[in-house]
């Protein structure tokens, strides 16, 4: 399960606007991909050095320069000189527990938000930050690690889809963006699949494991919460952004977009409704258990109770030859069967006063 | 009951504006009806091809366009084709499981609205997407399947009402979207009274099922609670809309349909309120009745234990005859008799200090 | 208790507009009175057929026109049609279960209000819906039955009390809405003594009663905070609306009137915030006591459930004759003083053990 | 404890602007004080009858009259008259149950306020309607009755500091307000110590009365807050008011008191969240009790019940001598000390599993 | 544990602008240090007399003067002469239970904000007020006691980072602010990891020491949430503040510096969910064991109760002799191996049940 918090002790003390990276510790080598393409021509490029990605930067065609990784600070470092990077940007950029956010400038749109996937194997949820860099003809995005929701992208690329090939960055920008969010309805699925498998199971044969399940899915819902909150504000503010590196074809796209992160939250805020619901049920069927639990404790211990006193007179040893008084009724000749008579009597008296009471 | 979230994976990784249906399987033929009119002529015709439809759009008359299923993705494609809609407005209209919302464009208006009936054998609630596209003199409307609320609107029309026959597709738009939200009703009413049965049921006599109950009419009303709140976003913005499409003469009924969304929303909170509280109800009679349970069984012990041991002290087989300090109980004339004495005085003891606790 | 949602089935399908009663049934016939005045004369009529009553929509005098039941529909068309009153107004006008609104139109002013009392008898909630329709110089007032709240307006305009003969009839409207204003107040009134008196006994003796008081509590400030929040749009609408049938003088009035409204919906809130702590006092309550029963069970069981075991112990019947380790305890000329030795010991180590729990 | 709604049924019926007083019933005489000052005289007269302060009205000094009670009518309705003040600024003034409030009118200012304070005795909250009228060159102040938190605003006009004699009637008002407002901290302090040692209490001995305690504070909280959430409303109106009767200099003063009134909701919104967490510590700590009386009663009857009823098998009269197979226990010459063995090794067999579930 | 609130009595009854220190008893000597800086220069002096700082103030260097303490009041008061600050900045400054504000004079910016730490040997939370005066070229800060979070501003400006000495007392001023900021997220990761260990820890073994510590981690939050809601609205201003003491090109870190906050306030609020979310899962644990406890009691009592009735049975004295009817089976050959059987049965009998209803 991903820490709901990120931000670490070894930002402390530093300069505002220092480049450190406070995710998981990684050391592999970044992988810097460009993909070049205009109406006509397409590329796809594994790129060594970071300063081989900035002739991109002004090239006419439309590029998309991927980093697998953020890691590797004098690297992200470099990039920031050679695309013009302010510091506080390349700082939000590789500090992982950042908001997702939108922020304009001259020259570019920084964007900041929240990739969620789920784990092949066991469906955990894998939340990664995804930043981009959106130039008037050119995308830089940022991932935490190798393995993203792109595919689909890059094949609508490769494959000639006219509309991604003609249009320009923004539109490339919005689809990278729309992939993503397309994603958290993947995940969305599946905690409602869970949301309701648990819904049944509650119902048929609550469990005290369960309990453990809400929780989880409490905290799967917060942490999507946290990511699509603000992604709202991000899409609308780059559907009404006034500025040349939007163009107004790709707003009704960019409409579409914000669209569906309103109804990631709708389906977010459901779940988080129907979760709490959950809870209820799980509580009182406990509840109602224990209240089961001490009918039966109660039904056994009211009808044997007092028999066990009746039991414990007959034994007791008065001398019956002191006194005629004394215990009478062990010399009778029926004494026994009157026993069972009467035990019979408080047995069946309690048993109908039980059915009253609806107890049994 | 239906799911409360419907977007599926068979979306994912497709361009954005795909039209990929994600509703029920649905195989049968979609039936298409238009009705034609003006004010002194009526016409009603079942279209086999949807080419078909193409010349009511810039008829002077007005035609009411229905299909009755949006699983035939051919077919949608081809109508988009002839009236002209963007790629993301008929994806939107055969995505299923999207909010309620209302787009403008030059030439005509967009509404994505949800339908809700109850099922006429077991009441259960049935949710269906309805999408209507409002031209200057049409209106075509979109079903999830055969079977609708709309009867009552083709009535007037054929009776020749003459406010519906004059009135332009506007009025119409209208008028089908009167007669969802007043279904609206309909389905708040049998949930109202259900929740007053519920009520008077778990005063009387709560059982573990009532809880089931309580989960279920939360249910119902959280998915009533997302169709309405966006439609009343949709109300309240085609009433508004600065638009010739909209005439000033069917505002003041737009207004109307506006606050009947406004009082939908009331019902549903209030009938949240009380259902909450209906869940504090049943919580607290699960308690009370597992304290009257734990009085019972106090009782009875607290009675019987002591006695119980009484019993068992005169039962002990101490040697009598080994000195006069043993038991010597056992040997009085009234032994007997004055254990029962203890008896009664110890039970009446108990029973008037369970009178002062008010136990009894 | 009246029930928090109305409007029925009977609408269903009819054309917007349709103007059908859906309150209570009821067969009496309605009874007209206007009560016509100006600076110097006055007069009260019944008015037979409601045709009557038109003259006195443009005669120069203030006339207040009351009907005491909304449920004959055509007397209520007739009327729409003499004070050209849209068939939307006098839809809103006969549904019972209408919101309540406010709604300008050029030649008047239509208002929906709620009128709340108390039954007399057993101070049950009465909730009734007044229609106003505030005219240049006359007000048409409907109720659903007769008996009202207005008598004081009566008496002040018979009389002469000069404000109310020498304003117009905007403040004869302000005056019929502050008199329903001020008769919240007494149903709140009453209300905060059942909080209150509850709130005492909850704390001396919770019964399990409390509950259902409690819930009734609840529902009718549901009941009240529907009615009033709504009311205070209209209030302070009326208050900022520019129209001439609104004079400068009365919008003091207004404001007063506005001020009422938010203290009303204030003290609902507090009693909402106190009934819901009351809840909090019985649950807790019912915890308690539960707690003590188990506190007596225990108490007692654990005393007398050891001793009832030793006592056992000198029951069996080992043969003592067959060595001389079965059951000594029993030939020992003090064993049975012994007995009662270990009973005190037993018994008053557990004392101490529960007085050092705190349970004694 | 004061009650939460105080608005009575005597208003009702009477036209918009009657003066009633509905708090307390009250028969002293109501002292009037005029202090008079300007720079450099101060004068602090008893006033006997109300005309007397008609002159300080127009006079060119600063004049505070202050009057002790609002239970006297013509009194107040006579100074209404000499102070041009409206009718229903009069019903506002004494009607003891209003809500914080401020009016504008020409000529002055209205403000009502609510002055709380603690009973010296016992701490219990008291609440008492203060009226302010502040016109140009003098405030009126009422009070419910005599004894209020004025005496430093007194002392300091007394004692010659120049701020408060040489600024005018704008500052007399404010710092009249701020003595109030200074005043909610100390009644706020005096919660905050409650809750504080209400909150060690509870964490080291929960006693049933503790939820007395709670509910109490609750309630206080409730009072204040709604003292104080209309206050913000009026602080912040009447520093942003655009009035000659405000002197930009004191601007800055009332920008502080609306800052102190922010200040004490942020504090009354927290003590609020506190209590809340109380009720929830009370609660667990409730469950955790009967936890622990369970635990103890399961132990004792889960060890001695099984051996009660290995002695209870040994109590039998099984004819030893009709077979070898009836209780040959009995006649073993080590069987009484083998009994005790089974009861050592049931024991610890029972101990050893309660330690192991953690309930030893 | 900080009280969350300080204001104390010894404020009542005092003019406004009363300079009062409120806060813990102090004594020892205010520390005043100033370091003074421009872009080549650095000097580092501790002041004696506060008159000594005042020629910074309109130095052409930047200058730093920073107070260990504000207990001082007659030194507070000099200074307050000395800078022109306002009475009610200086009542302000020495309040220490401020809430964080904003407030822009024409020649200075006044901020308070507060300082959270985290005591080195216990990690309990310490809250202290800080206070800045930010001018042209100057900024004060004030200290409730020794010891800051500012050491790594202090080392900025003497290794010469260039940033810090040629930018102007504005971005010195936001260095301060964001050195405090970064150290909520400090406190925060703590508490972030005491709440996941709380976690783990309750789902694994709940005990009733932890709601204490759930509590602890409520009111830190409650502490934290109350420092930094404000604080929100105090960077938002100023950076929207259109002044000249504010440079643009400071605009951009005081941008972020919003963003960090409004990331706290987002962190804040996830714990807050987080920690109610742990009070459920530890009351349900709490009725999860009691549940539990209840299991194993009425599993033990019904089974030997019954079997102990049996057993008192044929423990009972009837006279075998009297009547062939009186306890026949004693003198059967096989009574007591029957006995056994019927134990075996029974007890197998109970067991099957238990296994049914899944308490076994």
């Amino acid at each position: 399960m991903p820490k709901l918090v990120k931000r670490a002790k070894k930002k402390l003390g530093l300069k505002p606007g220092a480049v450190v990276y406070v995710g998981e510790h990684r050391t592999e080598k970044v992988e810097i991909t460009v993909i070049d393409y205009d109406e006509s021509n397409y590329r796809e490029i594994k790129v060594d050095k970071v300063e081989d990605c900035f002739p991109f930067k002004d090239s006419p065609t439309v590029s998309w320069i991927n980093f697998s990784g953020i890691h590797d600070i004098p690297l992200i470092e470099k990039l920031g000189e050679g695309f013009g990077l302010h510091p506080l940007i390349l700082e939000d950029l590789v500090n992982t527990g950042h908001r997702p956010k939108m922020e304009e400038s001259e020259a570019f749109l920084f964007v900041v938000i929240k990739m969620l996937s789920l784990k092949p194997d066991n469906h955990d949820l894998l939340s990664e930050q995804v930043s981009l860099i959106l130039g008037p003809n050119y995308v830089v995005s940022f991932q935490e690690k190798p393995g993203d929701v792109f595919d689909s992208v890059r094949d609508r690329i490769k494959k000639t889809v006219p509309r991604v090939r003609f249009m320009n960055s923004d539109y490339l920008g919005y689809a990278l963006m729309d992939a993503i969010v397309d994603h958290y309805f993947v995940v969305l699925e599946s905690i409602g699949e869970r949301v309701e498998a648990l819904e049944e199971e509650l119902v048929s044969n609550p469990a005290s494991g369960h309990l453990n399940t809400i929780h989880n899915l409490k905290r799967e819902l917060v942490l999507i919460r946290r990511a699509v909150w603000p992604l709202r504000e991000v899409a609308g503010g780059i559907e009404r952004l006034e500025s040349p590196l939007i163009k107004d074809a790709t707003r009704l796209y960019l409409r579409d977009l914000y669209e569906h992160t309103i109804q990631v939250i709708d389906t977010v805020e459901t779940y988080r409704d129907m979760v709490s619901g959950l809870l209820d049920i799980y509580l009182s069927s406990v509840s109602n258990r224990m209240n089961e639990v001490m009918k039966v404790l109660t039904i056994i211990a009211t009808i044997f109770i007092p028999l066990g006193f009746l039991a414990g007179v007959y034994g007791m040893n008065f001398d019956t030859s002191a006194s005629p008084f004394n215990l009478p009724e062990l010399g009778l000749p029926y004494g026994y069967p009157m026993f069972w008579l009467a035990v019979v009597i408080v047995g069946g008296g309690l048993f109908w006063f039980f059915r009253r009471k609806r107890w049994l």
